[in-house]
């Protein structure tokens, strides 16, 4: 796969220092078809690799339950920075960062930026690299530029799909924020964590364009589940085993609230909060979820039922108001 | 839901026996919808119940990890009999025994099999309890009845989906068997693993019928399937984590054949072997599954790419021919 650095040369000396002998390889969707041709190079070195085929979207879904059943003594997680504090299994993140220039994509983001004078930058970690090149661009431009950095993820201006904290430590400072990187996950995230005009420079497509649109329909969606889970005498509170979407204590006491509510709650463990899953408890009315929240935000046309973010779900409880909301975000911490 | 007998006084006892403060319910995905009402019966014992959302397929797939991450003391595993010798974590096994009454699906098949006058019984543990009734009403019709134990699973004559070894033990003592359960997986199973007339009593729609066309399709699918994995240059060989589907051992031997027929191999380890998880991996051109093996027949068509049972491997690496792994069959140990 060209486009992506993969470390193909730190990959062999970290196995080779950590003297690994079994080793278990994660990689996100789009990268999963690189896993063969990594998984050679492993071998090479005298370890026994093992591809992880399940899903993986995030660093808070490290497969260390999975290295532990199968006594892998490495994992190595590809295209994520490292998220949680500690790894029950020795973890490399090799994060795979991206060769695209990002020139033309963001020189292309001007024209909807005219609006704006300050702009805040955002990006994933495939791209961290770029910033500096994006705020010359910009600045050449005539465009005052801040870059955040609250310091709770591994680099300034980096966005993951559940913590936008580097940019909402600037969203006050700024007009306007440009994403930088591909598709409209983590755009769509900066946007709803800031309520800020949102642009996306996509440095694959060397294409930009904006996210506000989408964000008004999924602000109308969400208010939407919140009424019709207003309205639910039955919930279902869902818990995820990942490592870094495990909240068991949180999802109790949601079903305390909603038991002083008067209703009726019932705790659901799941690996993959899917719309077939749910689907089979029909006298469920609603969910509150506590595993990764962007499930409830960016696939919600796909259940059949309302499946509410924790902050969402304070919104029913009474505890919070939809402008608290919109001011505290719809899913962050 | 009406016509299964879910043990509510038992469940009660048990809990309260065992001083159960936290539990986890596991259903197959036809019980599912029962998950709250018996969560509910759990939790006025003043234990807290958690549903386990994800599929299940078989008492193969015990919760087990699941258990232990979150810390529960007892796992209720609802519509399977006991299959693995040891659980991790204390398991009741309730069996959801069906309530349906078996007579008139097996005078329905009387007519399906005028041609045989010795048959063997199969069924799964929801109808263990009819034998008798089902043997009477053969006997009263003219045929000699058996029942096969071979003392690898819970009840005489009982099937589960990977292991016929009950019916097998009998096959050369008739002439056809008759299935008394709902759908074909299982009596698919005993035909495969038998290669004896198969016909279904289904006491849920009291109706019978054959499945020898279908076994022909899938016999002719399988052959064509090893005929395609033959031709594969690189392998991918999937471990399952589900305890009573790992088989880690297994499945690096198979790497070995596979590079000693100087092809290339590589390990999968997955939760679920879905069509959309192998479709990631685009070089491999053909997949060994060392986790249940009923995947790979019943699933064949929804797969890209020839997913072999272990046993269908060796035919293509040479050690079985495909006249030995009709007699020893497709899939079972």
């Amino acid at each position: 796969m060209k486009g992506f650095d993969f470390e193909e040369e730190r990959l062999k000396q970290e196995i080779a220092r950590l003297g690994a002998k079994r080793v278990l390889l994660q990689l996100p969707e789009g990268l999963k078809p690189e896993a063969p041709r990594l998984a050679k190079i492993i071998e090479k070195t005298g370890a026994l690799p093992i591809v992880s085929a399940d899903p993986c979207y995030g660093a808070c879904d490290l497969a260390t339950s999975e290295a532990e059943s199968l006594a892998v003594d490495l994992i190595i997680h590809f295209g994520h920075a490292k998220l949680l504090k500690h790894e029950k299994v020795p973890t490399l993140y090799l994060e795979t960062r991206s060769t695209a220039t990002v020139d033309c994509a963001v020189e292309a983001s001007l024209a909807l930026l005219t609006r704006y004078s300050k702009i805040g930058l955002a990006t994933t970690v495939q791209h961290v690299q770029t910033l500096d090149t994006v705020r010359e661009i910009l600045v050449r431009a005539g465009k005052i530029v801040v870059i955040g950095d609250a310091g709770r993820i591994s680099y300034p201006g980096q966005v993951v799909g559940c913590d936008f904290s580097n940019v909402k430590s600037i969203a006050q400072e700024v007009d306007a924020f440009l994403f930088v990187g591909g598709g409209k996950f983590h755009a769509l995230g900066v946007a709803l964590a800031t309520s800020k005009p949102t642009v996306v420079a996509d440095p694959y497509d060397k294409t930009a364009y904006s996210v506000d649109q989408e964000v008004q329909k999924i602000l109308k969606q969400r208010w939407a589940s919140i009424e019709e889970a207003g309205r639910a005498k039955i919930f279902g509170v869902l818990i995820s085993l990942k490592p870094g979407q495990k909240h068991f204590d949180e999802a109790v006491k949601i079903k305390d609230i909603i038991e002083k509510m008067g209703k009726t709650a019932f705790l659901f463990e799941t690996r993959e909060i899917l719309p077939e899953t749910l689907i089979e408890f029909l006298t469920v009315d609603a969910y509150v979820n506590t595993a990764c929240p962007r499930i409830s935000l960016d696939d919600a046309s796909k259940f059949r039922k309302p499946v509410l973010t924790v902050n969402e779900f304070m919104v029913v409880s009474g505890e919070s108001s939809w402008d608290d909301l919109l001011n505290k975000g719809l899913f962050e911490n």
